[in-house]
């Protein structure tokens, strides 16, 4: 089988300068999911058919597996199949997706493909509560599908029936070569219709079959801001039921973004309103607190996150305890049992086991032991205005509260730092080092007093 | 047209100290909300009835174009209107709003103030699902109003009506002064009820009329606190809506908070759970991370603010990249470019382009130049416990981490300081400037020992 | 009356090594919630039946007021309550309750309980919806109820009843030991229903009564992590209906979570996506910002906690200003118009009326006194790696930014600390205190230049 993926339209009441087939849901381009599923599928070949922002399109998706044909003009769907045809082997089926319809399931489109075997023409069609504006699926007698009709020229008969067409069908390469040759464009909007081919289909005695999806929001397409953000509701709350289903706990399953993969293990607790981005693992046990946000990000079993983290690109061991207000940045990577406190930034910097930086500090471009306390208000000086150097901190370290260390330096075993020192050369290992100033009272001093124009 | 509000009522229910039009809807009070509706009409007069805590109702909304009518003692709807009667004119339609009825709109008036012309007197009325409470309307054959019947009064045919009143009519001054001049107090309340004006226009040959609105929300009533936060978020789903049709993209719009004015530009996004206030203007292009709050900015093209960040009476630049965890505080304007980085905070201060903060930093009362590196810890010293006093650092200065600059004092163009310094006199330009102590190293020391009491 | 508890199940989906009754719900475990609502009752015996993971939840949930019965094998609900009826009184009614049912009112469970007076049994149902799946209540002609059908065992007439059983039943102890001792496990899973039980009733002539609970959510039980997440909205709902019922505002009140006790005084104000957890008082007035989570802490009248702030285990006086983003860990106690701005935080310290840290500040172990400042950046060094000390600042201080208190250390009344200072010593009172070295500026210094293999 061989898909064909219409992407060519403009989205004009999206109101963006986005092609619409790369407007976001859940962080990736509508078309980026159609493919995936396409993928999943096992299609011999998957052709897109672009056409407004096409070069764009082709640019952000294009993959070794995707061949392409140009709709230059959008002069309908049927006309959009048509430029993909020669890209199409004689012999193949092709299946016919929309690259504005994003959640359609591989269980569906393969119960489809099954349903089209032995010449037949396949159509995907949904029943609606109210069908209203889309095109009825007529049957004969016997239930054989017979004819589509447009709301505009169905009866008050036809109008009532609620099996609604999707646009997605499947159909012998050789047949629709046929028939797209024979489609015409003689209506209000002179557009070719691919829907016409079904007409052509039964008066060819080609037997027209149908299926239903597994549920409604699957053949849901994106013409408009809201209809995206209905559609990023529904892929949300289906991605928080299959966490839930394998176990999750999800304090509100509402308030969950997930934009990416997320793999949990088991007796996984994630608080309101977390934001998971990219490839996040969590392993046993793991606890993320309200707030927070996740991307890229591998962390250890029993590991708790806190409210207000935020945590990018990095590892983290088990038993790990992070936040509030803890922000790892990429090159992270943190052994086991370490603790980042409220107000720490970590940046591609290792930390090894049973370290803490509990409160205010920033761990740049650095290698700390095992063991070491990160006092408050410390700082690794990694830049000079010009580049970045490291800091190394070995194992069992003590470092005193807003200390500086001017990178490139290494503090040695064991050693401590006093507080607010200005570390410019290495600390010898087991030693204390400070650079520190004679406390001075001055008795006489009296305090500013309040300026009269004040500010 | 002139308008008057009802906006005298207590609401015990709602079981708070302020009255009840002045309890917030979107962080204004609710009669707000419906003087701002009355002012679209361009109605000539605005009388206000106020009553219950009358005087803080007064305080908190007077405005040049509202008069004020106080209803001393609340005896029902029929007198407060008789209260503001001496304040219209005769020749004038006179519309009657409610101070607790916030949603209403002008879209739904005009038509309702159009439909009373020729002396008319027209009423807005709703069809509900579940009528049950309310004054339910009744018609004779051909569809005329001829009475309102109140629940307690109506028939099982009655009550099995679902178009019931709203309050809210447009009638003829002279008309109104009559009416209310004759209508009674002779119920189980002992009110003057402006629905018996109803009874009293039909047996007078007055064509009664109705509108409705175009939605049922728009005639909802505030009496208790969960109304008032159904209203709400009827409110900001509204509001939702309104800049998703105008191209927004908004992650999740039953997590949007508007209260004031949102003004965006082409392919805005808006990611999940933020709070705007006042009057924010987000140019093309910018994206809002998730669980930020933004109060009273103005926002770049292209501007990226990350999650947790907390912007208030900014404005900024294009291509900013503003937090995770950033806070600017009024008075705080950002060029181009500029970056403000975690646990950051600007108030009342410029940076000018390509300047950057990315850590832990205070940035208070200074004005700071293009290309600027402020490091991680740094701190304007501004207030010295009686006065503020002002920082200036000229372009092209780069300041190591966790330095005072103890204004009032000035960095010169291209100047360093090193990591660690208490800036107290000015830096000279193009000069290292540091305040620095030799750094010992202690190799008797032991650590302290770890207490047996603990703690 | 006494009450058995079944809480034996193993509640295999969901995928949990925890057993099913201690999922938590609100922060606590189901099973906690039934206990509660048992002893709101005033049982005179609360018998819990446990099983699966029996020792843990019994560690976990023991107390004086309970007794325990181990049912070793889960043999159906029949076989479990007979496991407890060792410890039940021959003269007393016995209750049976379910440790994953734990939304039950006690409101609901007290009707109950007057109508098993007499020798009756009293059983509660309630109507669904869509009862599929649920054993019908069978009734005769006069309304009695003569049988319970299950699902499989049903004719479509059976079927189509919407009255179902909920488990939860009121029966004399004495009849429940013959009852019990009769039932067989001649089914499907062999296990013994307690179900059985209403047939040998209404056979023995006991009179069968049923009432119905208030709300169908009640009776709602959890099987799975999606069940969990529904009881969890459901029971947030409530709490905020609750609240507002009260006269809180709520600006979403589905955006609220409450796990414990939140206690309320007039005119509080909760924004969107607040947590609440453990016991918490707002006194009258006091304003939550967004998102905010606040632990075991009483906050005094008209304090105003600004957006992502996180309070816990803390006292707060009257009029206080917290945050954004400040942090207070337990053992803080503030006292009136306290101010504690962002990145700020603040354990096991006293900070009295008038003082104030607005900005990135760590106090720890510490005792401020009155109208204090404490500047940006300061940071009391309470750990020497081994020992936690205590930090004393008198009244009047004013500490500048930057500064280090290297605990245990004092600072005398009215003192002054000048930016930077690290204060190894006590500061004398009255006088300006600073360990300062000479700013020096060297000319022909030249930056670091760009490194050309960069990082």
């Amino acid at each position: 089988m061989e898909v064909v993926v219409l992407a060519a339209g403009q989205g004009k009441r999206m109101r963006s300068a986005l092609p619409k087939v790369l407007q976001p849901l859940a962080g990736r381009p509508l078309l980026a999911h159609v493919l995936d599923t396409a993928r999943r599928l096992g299609a011999a070949r998957i052709c897109v058919v672009h056409g407004h922002g096409g070069e764009q399109v082709r640019q952000r998706l294009d993959a070794a597996d995707l061949c392409w044909a140009l709709q230059a003009e959008q002069l309908g769907t049927g006309h959009a199949v048509r430029q993909a045809l020669p890209l199409l082997g004689d012999e193949a089926q092709a299946m016919v997706l929309y690259g504005d319809v994003p959640l359609i399931t591989p269980a569906t489109l393969q119960r489809l493909a099954a349903a089209a075997g032995g010449g037949r023409l396949a159509l995907l069609t949904v029943e609606l509560e109210d069908p209203t504006g889309y095109g009825r699926i007529l049957r004969d007698g016997s239930g054989r599908v017979i004819r589509i009709v447009e709301e505009k020229d169905a009866s008050a008969a036809e109008r009532a029936v609620r099996e609604v067409n999707t646009g997605i069908l499947v159909a012998p390469v050789a047949r629709l070569r046929d028939w797209l040759g024979r489609i015409g464009n003689d209506n209000a909007q002179g557009e070719y219709y691919l829907t016409d081919i079904i007409g052509l289909a039964v008066a060819d005695g080609v037997e027209v079959v149908s299926e239903q999806p597994a549920a409604a929001w699957e053949t849901l397409g994106v013409n408009s801001k809201p209809q995206l953000a209905e559609l990023e509701r529904i892929h949300q709350r289906n991605i928080a039921a299959r966490l839930m289903d394998d176990g999750v706990t999800l304090i509100d399953p509402a308030r969950l973004d997930v934009r990416g993969e997320l793999i949990c293990g088991r007796d996984v607790e994630i608080d309101v309103n977390c934001v998971f981005e990219g490839r996040v693992e969590l392993a046993d046990g793991v606890r993320i607190g309200a707030n927070c946000v996740i991307r890229d990000a591998v962390i250890g079993a029993g590991s708790r996150i806190a409210p207000f983290s935020h945590v990018e690109a990095t590892r983290m061991g088990e038993a790990c305890v992070i936040g509030p207000y803890a922000r790892t940045r990429p090159g992270t990577e943190l052994g086991a049992d370490v603790h980042l406190g409220n107000f720490v930034e970590v940046k591609n910097s290792r930390i090894a086991d049973h370290s803490k930086a509990n409160h205010l500090a920033y761990v740049g471009d650095a290698d700390v032991g095992s063991r070491v306390n990160i006092g408050a208000g410390t700082i690794t000086c990694n830049y000079d205005g010009a580049n970045k150097h490291r800091t190394v901190i070995e194992d069992d370290v003590f470092i005193g509260s807003d200390t500086q260390l001017v990178a490139p330096v290494r503090v040695g075993a064991g050693a401590t730092l006093g507080a607010g020192t200005t570390l410019t050369k290495d600390a010898p290992a087991g030693q204390l080092t400070v650079s520190r100033t004679r406390q001075l009272s001055l008795a006489g001093w009296q305090r500013p007093v309040k300026n009269k124009q004040g500010n």
